[in-house]
């Protein structure tokens, strides 16, 4: 058994949680913030056999990879007219930080 | 040193913060959803030396086993009367999901 | 790689926060309550290289270190007059529980 921590976007969660639904994996979700990725993001903990750490790894990259995508501008608020840019900018989304951690023991009660 | 990582049930999660806390175990408690168990839950982190690791595991054995109990029909709602079930029925509740993780290195600061 | 899981005090949490960006140390947040310290901390989930983890201890032990404080007398409410000290009493405040744990693998999608 392995314990997989992936830390993914907010925007990315809801398609990963079906994916791993689909592909029998059970995970738990933490909401989490910051850091690894820009704001909001969930925290999933993924038990699972060795043999399966390989495909696990594979329906995250499939439903969580870093993509670029094109942001419509946004109308400047409060002032910050310098920041202001006034035409579609393409920015990275997604993107999941991902730990296999190794497991002592395994109990389901 | 272990870090026991323990996903919970809600109904059960103030009964195991208290069996925690009488056996002198301390916790972090985050909120957690879906996955092992069914919606609600609560990911307890418990830090614990490996001669207790043992004791704990029967801690969370006692307070959070899967058991079945009698459900009292719920009228209704939103037109979904297809799936109303006229009389109480059994189901599972209950339950807990526990990781037994090794630790390099443990500090208190 | 390893993981470094570190549960801090809230009023802690910023100011690491800040210190860990500053340092090049990325975290992911939980909101956690109870059991290690006392009631409102934050989980700090940080990846980082074997040849940082000391560094990266040092900058949570001067960012979380448990300290005594002065606190102010607070009006009794509620009718708990018992429980009311007229005078600023010390309070132990801060600290940080951290595990250092070994990772098998690591990804960045
Ligand atoms: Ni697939
Ligand atoms: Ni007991
Ligand atoms: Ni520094």
């Amino acid at each position: 058994m392995k314990l997989v921590v992936a830390v993914v976007q907010d925007q990315d969660s809801n398609r990963l949680s079906n994916a791993l639904t689909k592909h029998d994996f059970r995970a738990t979700k933490l909401a989490s913030t910051g850091g690894f990725l820009r704001s909001g993001n969930t925290t999933f903990l993924i038990g699972t056999e060795d043999s399966l750490v390989q495909k696990l790894l594979g329906v995250i990259r499939d439903n969580c990879r870093s993509r670029e995508q094109m942001v419509a501008p946004i109308s400047p608020m409060g002032g910050n007219a310098d920041a202001y840019i006034p035409y579609p900018v393409e920015v990275e989304v997604g993107g999941a930080t991902v730990f296999v951690l190794p497991i002592e023991q395994f109990h389901h009660f």
